[in-house]
């Protein structure tokens, strides 16, 4: 038996259509392995417009007027016949449309979540699950959206926050299921250590900061990545759903790359070390649980780190990420892969949902 | 809501009694967090004797007699009122226990995987579930074992065969869910990677060798460790389960590591490289299934491999296993972490547990 499991994208950019992309090439393979077939029935997208159609859309045609003309106006008169809505909103197509779950994957602003966080509030509300991939609205704001996922008996998933579809998240919540995580520490950020590996190889700071801007691994404006915002956020994501922290970003002892220079590089290795950017996160013994009753007293750090070349990270080399779990019962667990990608973030969306349709 | 699961230990060694320290430790956090309690029923051991309580067994008065006097003779005595059997053979207690799953831990013959294949199959046409940890039984009949557990409806795991709780078979299977896994290698014997790794340090294979055995990490009779059978057989596991493959042991193009010298340690260091014990299983493209319809072409090897320092298992050193899996949407995804041990062993079986009462 297949059950057919029923998407509204909000956002149809990179994420969206590489997650298109692979519905299209295996659904025929995830229906016969799974027993289920996504089929979306809204995309709404600020820049290209927005579709729904409660019968399924046709995704051939979709990626085909995105990568064409950029939009997706046309749609309507190629598909005729079919009991189409164009042009509503992303709060009226969370709320209206027939969709189980919302794919949130919009632009969103890095300092309020927004609108991210309305978008999965509107989910949940109208009984339905979200899964997303921006980690802001995660990191700013996990407690209150898994709490109201929760009241309303629906399910929320955001693997592709930290380490796009590297599961990171299912490996210590359900594959270490019965382990206490007692410290984690990770190379969350591939950009940085990108550049960290070329200042091995000899290329100064600046350099490998061209180099990694000039392969599309950094920004223009490098500062979250090389100043550790976005290794800062996601440990705050990993403090938060793994180790039943409270952290907000502010709360990260954070300190980037931008301060060191090959002649620190070079101290390391003749000592055998290595330097990387680490996130880490671990429980303060004892520590004063304040007003919020079931804080924990994670903390989190993002710091350049000079590892031993024997530690399970000190091998993890150009823009891969690696996340090392400190567990009671195995010691030393290590997940290492890619920490971007159109594809690799497109499957992070598959996997959560796939596990969505295995919880329901 | 807390359910009680009600399980027989067939079996009560090392890894037996390290899974009831682990429930003894962790029932209360496990009742809080999963809502199930593991309760033990019976335990029949060859050796130590054989009881069974369907109301349940006191776990730590049953840990206190096996290390004070290796037998569970005196059990009776120290529970007087309870409904109480002891002396039952390991099959009558699989058939006629009231336990829903069959944790089967006993000796096992490596040739034959006997007692431990009957034990698994009358434990499901007496329809309870199986967890095992010795990899001979499923490195021999895993197509035979788990078509009949599906048969029955009930569920077969054995997570603890490969790179004991390190939660391989979980991530591939679950995590990894909706990717197609085109290539496997890893690093599925400790022992011998330990040897190469002191090795490298400038010690003699047969120095390496002698270290191992004081450690505890190489038998007396190192054979399966150091010509490649226990790789072998863990090869064969991943190939069959997770790429569809019916390969037996003597299948696996198999070199073990005792032809080895400093010198072959020497030369690929000098290249910038470094000697494992890599297990690779991969499928034959166009390869003829032969008579067994499902068969994938799934095809295994393992041998001596020079690998560059890059490679993700190239770091993984001393006694520890890691495993790359190569798929078509995330690339290389590796996990590393421990490959034996007594507790790491015990939380494979918790962790198989887990996962049975999540499914059932």
């Amino acid at each position: 038996m297949t059950i057919t499991h029923k998407l509204a994208l909000i956002g149809f950019g990179t994420v969206g259509q590489g997650l298109a992309e692979i519905l299209l090439a295996k659904g025929d393979a995830l229906a016969d392995r799974y027993g289920v077939r996504f089929q979306v029935v809204a995309v709404s997208d600020l820049l290209k417009g927005s579709l729904y159609d409660p019968a399924g859309l046709n995704l051939a045609a979709l990626l085909d007027l995105a990568r064409r003309t950029g939009k997706l106006h046309d749609y309507a008169g190629q598909q005729p016949g079919r009991a189409l809505q164009s042009g509503w909103d992303s709060l009226r197509t969370i709320r209206e449309s027939n969709a189980d779950t919302v794919v949130e994957i919009s632009w969103t602003d890095v300092q309020t979540g927004q609108p991210a966080i309305d978008h999965v509030k509107a989910a949940f509300e109208s009984g339905k699950n979200a899964v997303l991939t921006n980690k802001g609205p995660v990191a700013l704001a996990y407690r209150e959206l898994a709490e109201l996922a929760a009241a309303h008996g629906v399910l929320f998933r955001f693997e592709g926050t930290v380490m796009s579809g590297t599961p990171t998240i299912r490996l210590a919540q359900n594959a270490l299921a019965g382990c206490e995580i007692r410290e984690i520490q990770g190379i969350l950020n591939g950009t940085t250590n990108y550049i960290l590996t070329q200042m091995e190889g000899g290329q100064s700071y600046a350099d490998a900061l061209a180099e990694a801007q000039r392969l599309g691994y950094a920004e223009a404006d490098p500062t979250a990545d090389v100043e550790g915002w976005d290794a800062a956020g996601k440990a705050v994501i990993l403090a938060n759903v793994l180790m039943g922290g409270t952290l907000r970003v502010a709360d990260v002892d954070r300190t980037g790359i931008n301060g060191l220079t090959l002649a620190d590089v070079a101290a390391a290795k003749a000592a055998g070390e290595r330097w990387k950017l680490v996130a880490r996160v671990w429980r303060e013994a004892g520590e004063a649980a304040g007003p919020i009753v079931a804080d924990t007293g994670a903390r989190a750090s993002v710091r350049p780190t000079r590892l031993p070349l024997s530690h399970p990270l000190a091998g993890v080399a150009g823009a891969v990420n690696a996340c090392t779990f400190t567990t009671d019962l195995l010691g030393d667990v290590t997940l290492v892969g890619p920490g971007a990608g159109r594809m690799e973030t497109g499957y992070a969306v598959l996997g959560d949902l796939l596990e969505i349709v295995r919880e329901a």
